[in-house]
This record gives structure tokens, C-alpha cells and sequence, in this order.
């Protein structure tokens, strides 16, 4: 296990009840020993859901399951194993999923489909075929509403701490809470999706109304944020809404009521995405990159990628060295409209770049010791237009090069 | 600087003259003390010219000019320095561009526009303004046949070898040479284009025959390596043809007679390319990945690079670790149609995966074995179609952080 990262928060904060949810954590033997490496979570009755899945083209077992149950739009159950993530693993793969979710639809009285699954580990090794049913009437009585960060911590794989974060808003005068966890290191580029994430609300929304929420706050939070470069197999976020708060009826995304869900939604799942850069493998440094005057949102959030992928911009962080001529490379290969003589570049406020060159009299003093610190700011204006994203990031040290080099053995 | 790669030549190849080319490699004190930095390239009166450049939208001084020449498709010097790119360097940097295409025009008795000019290494410093048209006059008496090698070296940079490749070919049943040189060893992920090469032969094409053999030559040579996947500002290859072999007049890229040469310009190039991967800086090992049934040749490509570019696929490749399973998840976020119950995957010739999951009975023992060697073949059947590519890489390895956190220190 590697060392917790420099990066981490202080704690994992204090996540209350969410009306509807319960939680457990179980050490069901499937790769590691000595630790919880499943999880359960169980909603109420009437629980809705929205998801966003990897579009990765070599998607896991558990993510083809997850697609044909979201269609249905309700929840019981999402069984999480780590060790084993289930991908490439055939007929046998899929064998454990169907499984899986009828044993616990039959012990919790619902419909499979009404079980989602997910699994993060190594690809192509067979999974585990009986140990995560025999698991389940195990786990079952230990569901506790307050196990927050034991669900968090089971489903880490080389994750060095748990992440959550949790929000309320306001919806029709009601106050309803949202809390929501995740896990993820390394294999974190997502696209249109994420790692493994969960969010609950004790809102009640229809999943017709999470959906569109989901997809919206997806953009900005976990579709931001980058380690390594490598979409998964298996990134799953899930919004679950189990209904306990009776505030007035929504039928609608657009819904001006919603204004306050969707700021803490979006926030929250910023937090954890956020997370996940701060627990990236081998990560020394958390690096902020805020891209404004591009073509459009997506075009900045294009180039803000290009720049936090780049293994040069990322090496030259970590050495804290103010290599500023490799973020002119990675906006140069982002693909994105961009004219060299209105590009500016900043690290740590101070300006380094405009008009085509350094800036007159840069002093590289000042910067330097912005880049010694574990927090690195780098923004970059493209000068052309109004499109804006953050994408947030971390360097390129020997941990990952260690980490990634043994991680099956 | 660092040590030799592992995966190096034996000895640079004996590179024979071609008639009307004269080489002189220099010390200009650019940047690096006690070594030659600067290279001049002498062709005779009559030459044609075609060139492939960076697509990168922030390209370097040097980038820009030689786009302005080509379009004139004549050539008689081409001037390289090494230590400092020229790249978003404002309009100082054009004016060193400016000035040294008109002293050497001066002294060698040809329009500045016959002047090519190239910069390789740090960007974003100011470049030294006289050191190059200086160093002009010193150079020319230097010029020589069979300065071959001296001239690949003055243009490295991280390189840890001098890259050059020579090869024969019949065109209308007259024999013509073809020599090239080539440096890059970080940065390498050429679009369209690739680090600095230049390629010599005595043929008698005009520049509108050359531009599109080059371009065809490209696509599978210098367009199928990577090192890092960081696209460079800088990239360059220009091919010169000084019009000494007498033979039948060419007028078509068409022309049937142009077969061998064809070949032989493809085999060359490619030659130079695997060159830049064996020197991928901190590589130990060379990797050489075979993608075929892929939908398209452009898809077989896109699916090789994004397996080439991997992170997660070149840290395991370090280690010798036959992981598999980050070969599909590269497959699967390439972006390109593939099917997971079609896919194949074979490493050192040896079968690992098909029909969605591992073959029956797979021993790894073989497999590991291949991985411990310093050549490393992978090869992935997509099984939907008929496009193929092969791309070239290295592993990356902790040398890959070290080079790259000091370089400019």
C-alpha cells in the first residue's frame, strides 16, 4: 500500500444520514487480505437513479449491466467489489453479474434489476465467481445509515485515502441533503463519465429530472479532471434519490426550483473530483489549470487536458520547474483554435507570457517558489473568444512510475 | 547528459556522399559548452525541395518560415542549430530568422528564401540573435561530403545517439542514393509531421513530385512513432533532391518508374523513425505495436498510438509486466470502432486474449519471459475490418521523469 498522498485532506469529513440509504463494508476475500473489499449500499423503496457510464468501447461486465438497468430508472441496491473490476472476462464475467443481482434481489425483496454493480480492480482475470454471493447474506445485517466512510474505503484500490463530501440545498422551501463518495487514482481520464462514483439525495426527483442534472454537473466536475490520461473500462457515476423529502413535486430539469440542488450537486461532485487529483498515483502536487478565451467551453476544456495529459508539463511540475514553453506545446497540439500572439500564461498569478513571448523584465523568482509548493496554478488565456473551463490535475512523479510497475504483483 | 540508450545502434551507419550535398557541423556556443551545435547543409544550384511540418497551432519561428519557403520548392542551404527552439520567442525571434536566411543567401549566392532554417531545444527563451549569422562565415569552409555524421550530431538534443539511414533505389533503370538524418527523443508524437529530419537524394524530381512522396513516406513512418505522445512545436522533415542522376524526366508522383524509389524513401524513413523511439528518452525498451482489422488503416493507427501512448500500458512495459488488461483499456478509449467479443491480443507472438476474455489455458510464463527483453512486440487483432498500422514506442521509465524534471537546469 502506498503512502497516504501529501495531497490528502486532513479527514474524511462528516457525512450525516440520508434518509433511505444504508451502508455496509465486508471483507469478501477477493483479492486483498486484511481489509473490506466490497461494498452495499440499500435504498428505500421508490429510490430513483441516474447514471453516467465510460464510453469506453471495451466497457467492464458491470457497466453493460448498469446500462440496461438505467433505462428502468430505480434503485434498491449497488453492490461494489474492488480487486477485480470484471473487465474482458467473458461469459463467466457476465455469469457473476446475473448472479450477483439475483442473489441480492432475492434478499432484499426486489427486482434484479434494481441491483447495480460495479467493480474496479485488474482487467481480465477471472472474477471471483461465488465469493460476492456469498458475500451478500453476510453483509446484509451489518447496513448501518452512518457507515459512510467504510463504503468509501472498501471500494479503494491503489487509493491512498477515502473520498466524500456532502452538500444540502434548498428545493420548494425544503432543505434536502446530498452526500456522495468515490474512489479513483490512476486509469482517470474520464470521458463523459468517471471513476466510481456514488451520490445520494434524499430529494424526490424523478430520474427523468436526475439524469439531466448528472449529465450537467458530470461536465464540469469528473469529466475535469485528469491523472493519467487513461479513460477506464469502468468509470460509473451514480445519482441515487431516495424520495424521503416531500417537497413540493418536480417534473421538470428546467424547474427554476432546482437552481440550488444543481449548485450543491455540481459542487459536490467538484469536491470529489477534485479528490480524485489530490490522490493521484504518486501525485506530489495538486495543479489547477483554469483556461478562459478559448472558441467555446468545450474547445478550453480541450486544451486544459492537453496541458494537464502532457508527461512533459506534468515531469517538469514535478521537479517544480517553470517550464512554461511545454504549456505552449500542449495549447499548440490541443487540436483547438488558437493564434500564438494572444496567448497569456500565468503560474501562481504572475504573468510569464503575452503577445507571442515573454512578458518584458519576467522575473522567474517569484514563480519558482510558486511551483515549490504542493498547490500549482496555472491559467492560460487564449485570447480569441469566450469559452472558459478548470481542469484540475496532479504531476508526474516516480511514484507512478513505481506504483504502475508493480501494481499486479 | 545521458548515458547511451540501451536500445542504440551498434555504430551510426556509413552514410556514402550524394552528389551535390556538402555537410559542416559547428560549435556556436548557442547553449551547450564543448560540443557542436549548429549544422549547415549545402545544396547545389538546382535542388527541389518538400517538406512535412509541425500542425501544432503554436509553431516555432523556424516552422513558420519553412512553410513560407516551401511553396518556391527550391533549396540551397539549410541551417539547424540546437539548444534553443525558437519558439514563442515574438518578433526577436523572427528577426533572427530574418537575418541569418540573408547572411547565409550572401555568402552562399542564393536567394534567402533557398535558406531553410531549423531550431531544436528549450522554448520560449530569447534566441542568441548574432551567435548563428556569426558563426556563417566560420561554417562554410568546414563543408564536406562525408560530414555525415558530425552534421545528426550537432542537432541532438536529449538525444543520446547520432540517427541516420542510407539507401539506394532505381528510378528508369538509373541507380540514385537517398541518405537522411534525423534527432528527437522527447516530445515525439509527430502530427503530420515529426522532429527535425532531412532526407538527400541525387534523383531528378521536381518539388511536385517530392511533396507527395514525402507526405505517403509520412503517414507510416514518422506519423506511427511516439515517445510521449507530446506533439512538438517544431516538427520537421524535409526532403531535398539535388538533380545529379541524369535520369529519364519524372513528371507525376504517379509515374510507375517511381516504384522503387518509393519503397526505398519509405524504408529509409521508417528506418529514421525507429531510431527516435529507440532513443525515447529514459527508454529501455522498444516496443512495436501491430494493429490490424481495425476498421480503417487510419483507425489501425489511432488504436496503435492510443496503446503507444498509454501511460498505464508503457509504466507496465518498464516492469516487464505483461498486464494486459491496460492494452484494452487503451483499445477501448482510442475513440475507434472495435468490438470486445472480436478483439485479439498477442504479445512476443503469443496468444493472450480473444472472444471478450483470456484464451483457455493461458500460461503467462512465456509471455513474461518476452517481457523482460529489451524488444517487446505486441500485436491486437480488432477483427471488424480490413485497416492496419504498426506504431513504434518506448517504455517509460523512471529515467523518462528524470530527464524531463532537470532538463533545463
Amino acid at each position: 500500500m502506498a503512502a497516504l498522498s501529501p495531497l490528502a485532506p486532513e479527514r474524511f469529513p462528516e457525512l450525516p444520514p440520508i434518509a433511505g440509504v444504508r451502508l455496509a463494508a465486508y471483507a469478501a476475500g477477493i483479492r486483498y487480505a486484511g481489509r473490506n473489499d466490497m461494498m452495499l449500499a440499500e435504498l428505500a423503496p421508490g429510490s430513483t437513479v441516474a447514471g453516467v457510464l465510460t464510453q469506453s468501447t471495451m466497457p467492464g461486465q458491470p457497466v453493460i449491466w448498469c446500462r440496461e438497468c438505467l433505462p428502468h430508472g430505480t434503485v434498491r441496491a449497488i453492490v461494489v467489489n474492488s480487486g477485480n473490476a470484471n473487465v474482458f472476462t467473458g461469459r463467466a464475467g457476465r455469469q457473476v453479474i446475473e448472479s450477483t443481482a439475483a442473489t441480492a434481489a432475492r434478499l432484499l425483496g426486489c427486482e434484479p434489476r434494481e441491483v447495480f454493480i460495479s467493480s474496479t480492480g485488474v482487467i481480465g482475470e477471472p472474477p471471483p465467481a461465488d465469493r460476492i454471493s456469498a458475500a451478500l447474506p453476510k453483509i446484509i445485517p451489518l447496513l448501518d445509515a452512518g457507515a459512510w466512510e467504510p463504503a468509501a474505503r472498501a471500494i479503494m484500490t491503489t487509493d491512498t485515502f477515502p473520498k466524500g463530501a456532502t452538500a444540502t440545498a434548498t428545493i420548494a422551501g425544503m432543505r434536502v441533503r446530498i452526500n456522495g463518495f468515490c474512489k479513483g487514482s490512476g486509469m482517470i481520464a474520464p470521458d463523459m463519465a468517471t471513476m466510481l462514483a456514488y451520490v445520494f439525495t434524499d430529494a424526490t426527483l424523478p430520474a427523468s429530472v436526475l439524469q439531466p442534472l448528472l449529465v450537467e454537473a458530470n461536465e464540469r466536475s469528473f469529466n475535469c479532471v485528469t491523472v493519467d490520461g487513461d479513460t477506464s473500462t469502468s468509470d460509473t457515476v451514480l445519482l441515487c434519490a431516495t424520495q424521503q423529502v416531500r417537497h413540493a413535486a418536480i417534473a421538470s430539469p428546467d424547474d427554476a426550483r432546482l437552481g440550488d440542488f444543481r449548485r450543491a450537486l455540481s459542487g459536490l461532485m467538484t469536491d470529489l473530483a477534485i479528490q480524485l487529483a489530490r490522490d493521484g498515483e504518486g501525485a506530489e502536487k495538486f495543479v489547477t489549470i483554469e483556461v478562459t478565451g478559448a472558441d467555446s467551453d468545450r474547445a478550453a476544456r480541450r486544451i486544459g487536458l492537453s496541458i494537464g495529459n502532457s508527461p512533459l508539463v506534468k515531469t517538469a511540475l514535478a521537479a517544480g520547474d517553470a517550464n512554461w514553453g511545454r504549456v505552449v506545446m500542449a495549447v499548440g497540439k490541443a487540436g483547438e483554435k488558437a493564434d500564438r500572439d494572444r496567448l497569456s500564461i500565468a503560474v501562481g498569478g504572475i504573468q510569464i507570457a503575452a503577445q507571442g513571448g515573454p512578458v518584458p523584465g519576467y522575473d522567474e523568482g517569484p514563480v519558482s517558489e510558486h511551483m515549490k509548493g504542493r498547490e500549482i496554478r496555472i491559467a492560460v488565456d487564449i485570447g480569441i473568444g469566450q469559452g472558459c473551463a478548470t481542469v484540475w490535475t496532479c504531476d508526474l512523479t516516480h511514484g507512478y512510475v513505481d506504483i504502475n510497475g508493480s501494481y499486479r504483483s
